[in-house]
């Protein structure tokens, strides 16, 4: 499965020693004959954002869309490092393009980790060459690559997607800022399906407003916070929605993995808002219960209190009347025109003590309708993020 | 000290029993002869206020801006309780207005505590009627109505700023929403200048907007944040400047007192930026650093992880430049012009061990400034909030 699942990939993962534990930290997905594909990609909208998020979008844009590789970093965000951070960004892609024999537009790379230390070129240098003569397409490879790009992440994610007669491949790690000295939500999907460049990056931007973009952890953006894909072309031509169907399912695949693998959860948390009085008010809405912390110590400790999402809603800045909301939690309604309702209380109590909860919101206005996917904020949550060292 | 510092004004708590504690839960303040006064108030932007927030918005706008007394309650919100709540806020008022003789428009009510629950009425119409009766004007009154207001608050909050020829007195309790069950940000204001209803709420809104405004603990805005003035007139005309700067002070003494109790809060944090365009994009960028729930994780481990703070920066909507940005801690700049800066470490990690943290962001681009008071995120707050019972 993974990245190499897909017809024309390889990839591979080293230890370069930029983790201070010596864990694999150097990933790179190429085609498998280094030839450039269409590729898309879609960044942080972070107006701090890191070098290899601004040479990644300038190489995409001089290559108008083609790609031969991608080369992620983990344990230095290469952000907040000036023009000595971009001129590191280049020579790593333009390290990988020499050894594959592709250009160093054709080259997109990535980094998660700290922010605003220099990225330590001198292991890129030693480490980056001889990885890319051994990239495999088999699944250790594909394996290595996605372990190598964890930060406090504690399992690897990884997705694949049968198509009808093309296959979507993909690793991620994170989600939102998750981490101490580690930031980002990092992907790098693959396919064997031939499309071009344009298609591609709009499917993209179609699959990650339905997955990645409906992911809340903390509300945070991040500096490198990145989405990338290459189509290799070998399954041939393919139906476009079929495509674009099969790139949404895989990034909704790995946006459920981060959201269960957030620091500290213990539950993974469905926030769906119905009843508005448009999709956009639906997602701020949604947006705002899932971002609150208050509403997330309750998710935490599995208390159904829903006098919280209603402030969280009324607070929310859309258009709202607490006379006709309700709220429902595993489909059984503790909440309705705004008052309580009676309502079978250990059933909700034993919804709420799993894994997965669900947490339902009708504003009773419109037919608006979102999803936003969360967690429970923990101890774990502090405990990960309260020192960098 | 306190809200019967100011000539003219008397208070009083009582334990109602709403409190499951037994604790002190029901507080009145009044004129002393029960005569109505210049009053203001500003509430909650929540679009599901608390019947009580909708019961005083009505007196004060029947009333002309005047009233006689207030009545608080802690225990119950009286939120999300639909008409019968907005007959309970009314019912509160007319049983302190029959025991002083004033109107029901003359009484303000405030609640906090936990959303959606019935107000226990039979309680209250055991324990006001009493207690409008034992009104006094000594400090050890102040003090029961003070303490009657308490929800998680560890501390009492009382203030008094003496003016020339007045003084501005006042109560207060939780910082923006705070507890488990209860929400709510509540402060009852006293001052005995003589000055007319429009003045009084022009400078109760001017006090706020650099004082409890500028209070961030979590970002959510409650369903029953209430503050409220009450001029007594009794120390006659009064300089409009100096009684603003008074009642700016006291706003600022309470809201002070309520970061520093925030639950599991261990620092006070000043978050202060300038250079931005303008004070709004000053304001939102530092709201934005004080909201971030992993810049607050830092500042738990006394971190100074600067490259947060540019994140957050970056991604608060605001013109911004990441060459133009620098970030001090305690006066001592960590990064300059967007990259990391040598700088004394023990300094700074000495004064972030402190209980006071000084953040400063420039932005480098114009002469926009503001201030905003938060609090760390430490595993306390998780406590009070993760379950109601």
């Amino acid at each position: 499965m993974s990245v190499t699942a897909p017809a024309g990939f390889v990839a591979g993962g080293a230890a370069a020693g930029i983790k201070p534990s010596g864990q694999l930290d150097l990933a790179v997905v190429a085609t498998a004959d280094a030839r450039a594909v269409s590729a898309a990609g879609v960044f942080t909208s972070n107006l701090a954002p890191a070098a290899p998020v601004m040479v990644s979008r300038a190489h995409l844009a001089a290559s108008g869309g083609r790609a031969a590789a991608v080369v992620v970093n983990a344990g230095n965000a290469n952000a907040a490092t000036g023009i000595a951070g971009r001129a590191n960004a280049e020579r790593t892609a333009a390290l990988a393009a020499t050894g594959l024999g592709a250009s160093s537009e054709e080259v997109l790379v990535c980094s998660t980790g700290i922010i605003g230390v220099p990225l330590p070129m001198e292991l890129l240098d030693a480490a980056l060459p001889p990885l890319v003569t051994r990239l495999t397409g088999d699944d250790a490879a594909a394996t290595a690559a996605a372990t190598a790009i964890m930060t406090t992440d504690t399992k690897m994610k990884q997705t694949k997607v049968d198509g009808e007669g093309f296959v979507v491949g993909g690793m991620g790690k994170g989600a939102a800022m998750l981490a101490p000295d580690m930031a980002t939500m990092l992907a790098v999907l693959t396919t064997d399906a031939a499309v071009d460049a344009s298609a591609l990056a709009r499917m993209l931007r179609d699959g990650m407003a339905r997955s990645f973009n409906a992911v809340s952890i903390d509300g945070c953006t991040s500096t490198n916070d990145t989405v990338l894909v290459l189509a290799s072309g070998s399954a041939g031509p393919t139906d476009e929605g079929a495509l674009a169907e099969a790139l949404h399912g895989a990034c909704t695949d790995l946006a459920t993995q981060m959201v269960a693998d957030a620091e500290g959860a213990t539950r993974v948390v469905r926030v769906a808002v119905r009843g508005a009085a448009d999709d956009a008010d639906a997602r701020r809405a949604a947006r705002r219960v899932a971002d609150s912390a208050l509403v997330k110590c309750s998710l935490h400790g599995g208390d159904p209190y829903w006098g919280r999402i209603v402030s969280e809603l009324g607070s929310a800045g859309v258009t709202f009347d607490p006379e006709r909301v309700s709220v429902s939690y595993g489909g059984v309604t503790t909440c309705r025109k705004g008052v309580a309702a009676a309502h079978d209380e250990s059933a909700v109590r034993s919804h709420m003590a799993g894994r997965h909860v669900e947490l339902q919101a009708d504003l009773g206005l419109g037919t608006g309708e979102a999803v936003v996917l969360t967690a429970d904020l923990g101890p774990g949550y502090i405990d990960e993020n309260m020192r960098t060292s």
